[in-house]
């Protein structure tokens, strides 16, 4: 009897598969490394369990404002995730226009965000993971806001700061809003961030990716317009109330972690890049060299074959760039350690063997 | 110069105020007993962090299973409190029909994620908060939906357990859908909760009121219908990821408590009951006698006045009907101690005899 192989055809199919039995996954994006000691070590005495405000808890957006100039707690929203910020801007936006300009390939969850809010999408495709400008502007007529994702996934690349520069200055002249999904702004392996300024910014961001605190879903929203602020609050009300107090209380602590932690997992990520970048670069596989956060994005021709045949025949979870937007490339999440990435690259040559693509 | 009194025109102004200061809250319905010792013994030891099953943790389902008959770990989906199941539930109807059946008076959200999923609501008045079938059978022509919430917020009332089957049975008979909101099922001091049973129901239920845990948001949705559940699923994913892991794993041990932790708060909750609705009647108010959840729900002429004059005049907060779709009312949450409440209707009968209402 043949054995079933149900058809994979979104992430869903893998997340919270994790690795293990010998499945190695560089699936879901999520840190292995563990997130800062100082989390665990409220959890002891911690006792609260009434609501909180919607808004979030006043003592962490305290402690945001102080790593963004001149900005102020009023001007945080913490959310279930970086997820939940994007699905209240999207709702946020629909008030302001029919359109977003979108990159491509995206985030997953991009796109249907956008559906959910009622918006239609243009898209900005990214040329060897950089933006065009050209085609940047072309794409951005009639759109109410533009969504920059830097470091991007499932890329990996970063934006160039003049090309930053010119999204601020000419979306601000237009009065277009950017809504800058910085998730992965601390795992940058090439330069700093650049943060955009404005009050047409609405910044995303997260705990998940930078104290690897994914299952705890905690995220937030920065803006300095009050508009935007106040309708997301108004939405998160009906929609979840506040975020889960103990996960916020535990991203406190997290932002009382040295920076010693995130240099040291950066360190770590960037031996881990240089190691698979240059294993499928021997396999053959045309790929750029991610500059920030821990995918990378080959080329792979039938992505979607190569992604079931990894995965059945191979015990490997990888996804499928079409999920992204982007037939044709496979997207490795190398948030796993060296051991399983040389492991999962032998296997990786032994399938393009069989198949004869090397 | 005149104090300022910003008009107060939703719950949002007051969540997370709490009560203390001389302030007495009888505002937001959140449990003040505190939440069974088992939730927080299972702190220390906590150490994950990664992605859960969007679809909720498989050992919290297996325990949410073993109470209801004949159902399955499968057909549960863990939410970020019942808001977000509501959220999902009503993103799910819109692909069904244009149209929904609510109550009314109404929990505030209910409207608002029936407009944000794109739904058009048809009303059924609740007569002293009870369901006249010959009304709700008038209104429920063209939804899709009817949502039913016994006992109810914000009147405090079950719904009669005859009535609820003839609702049972018509829907089916018609393929509407049943969304029970049924967050206050362990709250009732009449009787059992009735459960909807049919392929057409979704209940909707919550950790916070039963167990005092609000400010954990955990809440789940349960049905037997598999598209439901790959549907709000799918939906979850892009909205919010999994439930926050903490706070599934303290709902997990909430379900460990022993009985007599519920049974101990229905008790306390009977006694207030008693006290606040004795002193309501004594004060000529006219109102209902609440059979479940922790609400009082007296008419007052002017309803907003009332607020507006109870919070900045006599450091009392309390909602106004007009929010729940019931001007002309006053909800007063009874969720707090004995001595608060008798301080809460001192304040209540100076402020009444102040304006000639007694």
């Amino acid at each position: 009897m043949p054995i079933k192989r149900p058809p994979i055809n979104s992430p869903s199919f893998f997340i919270g598969k994790g690795d293990g039995n010998d499945l190695i996954s560089f699936g879901s994006g999520q840190p292995d490394l563990p997130p800062p000691n100082q989390i665990f070590k409220i959890l002891p005495k911690f006792k609260d369990f009434k609501y909180g405000l919607i808004q979030g808890q006043l003592r962490l957006r305290e402690e945001l404002a102080k790593q963004y100039p001149r900005s102020n707690p009023n001007q945080f929203l913490i959310t279930n995730g970086a997820s939940e910020a994007i699905t209240l801007v999207f709702r946020f936006l629909a008030n302001k226009g029919k359109r977003v300009l979108l990159p491509r390939p995206y985030y997953y969850s991009y796109p249907h965000n956008a559906k959910y809010a009622n918006l239609d999408v243009n898209y900005y495709d990214l040329v060897n993971g950089k933006i065009d400008l050209d085609n940047f502007k072309k794409n951005m007529v009639g759109c109410c806001a533009v969504m920059i994702n830097s470091p991007s996934n499932p890329t990996g690349s970063i934006q160039e700061i003049p090309v930053l520069r010119e999204i601020e200055k000419i979306t601000q002249e237009q009065g277009m809003y950017i809504v800058s999904d910085e998730v992965y702004k601390d795992l940058i392996y090439e330069r700093e961030n650049y943060f955009f300024k404005g009050s047409h910014v609405i910044t995303i961001n997260s705990f998940s990716k930078t104290f690897a605190m994914c299952g705890l879903r905690v995220g937030y929203l920065y803006s300095t317009d009050q508009e935007v602020l106040d309708t997301c609050i108004t939405y998160k009300t009906h929609l979840s109330m506040n975020t889960n107090i103990l996960g916020q209380e535990m991203a406190y602590a997290a932002l009382k972690a040295p920076k010693s932690y995130t240099q040291k997992q950066v360190a770590i990520w960037k031996k881990r890049r240089n190691l698979i970048y240059q294993g499928l670069v021997d396999l053959g596989l045309d790929l750029q060299k991610p500059e920030g956060a821990f995918y990378v994005f080959p080329k792979f021709e039938n992505s979607s074959r190569v992604v079931n045949d990894l995965f059945y025949d191979y015990r490997m979870i990888t996804y499928d760039g079409t999920w992204f937007g982007s037939p044709g490339r496979v997207r490795f999440s190398y948030a796993l350690d060296v051991s399983k990435i040389k492991e999962g690259l032998r296997r990786l040559e032994a399938y393009m063997k069989k198949r004869g693509l090397r």
